[in-house]
């Protein structure tokens, strides 16, 4: 097993993708206003490729600017301090045309009462992982 | 109730602080070699102030600099697709010195098995959230 100087588990690509293949929640780390923010998207996993919907905002903004953003993805035991997270770093990009009548299918629904109507995709081709073991 | 442009809930600073309060792990965005990365820390929130602790690596490098970071909360229920967010814009400071011995004593335990030895704050000047209701 591999290991972080923190001592943290290093992720292999196969384990980090099927980790995000089985991930709801992700948050997207964006800029907004020149200043850092963090926003949480419900996701699915397709073809390697993150998948969310986005709104008015940050998100959408970044995507239409073809912005390098952070993506995260992670599940935590509070009582055993164990868990994982993924990290996926990449170009947000909107999906338009006939590629988005093919992720219309893609199991993202919306869940904030308006807004969502516009896909955005992030490549998982930069991707690394963490795993806190339990002790 | 006052709702964003997407329906979301719109949380005032006191409702903020108190889901804060009761978290464990929020969500680190910084800068790692020029480009964005979203790490995991146990947290607590003292004074109003985010305190989590670091070893070497991105969230260390920030704090040392100064930089403004994204700190973020949420807790979202896949099943009903509700859940809330709170974001948090600030410079990271590195704790040191007298300051140092008041914090050591905040409920802000060393998960991972190695580093750790930096305290880091996170001022909640800049609070936002977000609650999305189950419908």
């Amino acid at each position: 097993m591999e290991v972080d100087a923190n001592g943290l588990e290093i992720l292999d690509r196969d384990e980090c993708l099927r980790l995000l293949a089985h991930g709801t929640i992700g948050r997207v780390a964006t800029t907004s206003r020149g200043l850092p923010v963090i926003v949480p998207v419900n996701y699915c996993l397709r073809d390697d490729v993150i998948l969310f919907r986005t709104g008015p905002g940050a998100k959408l903004d970044s995507a239409i600017d073809n912005a390098v953003v952070a993506f995260e993805v992670d599940d935590f035991d509070p009582l055993y301090h164990s868990g994982w997270s993924v990290n996926v770093t990449g170009r947000a990009v909107e999906i338009v045309g006939d590629d988005l009548d093919c992720t219309e299918r893609a199991p993202v629904s919306r869940w904030a009462p308006f807004g969502g109507g516009h896909m955005v995709s992030i490549s998982t081709d930069m991707v690394s992982g963490r795993r806190l073991a339990r002790f």
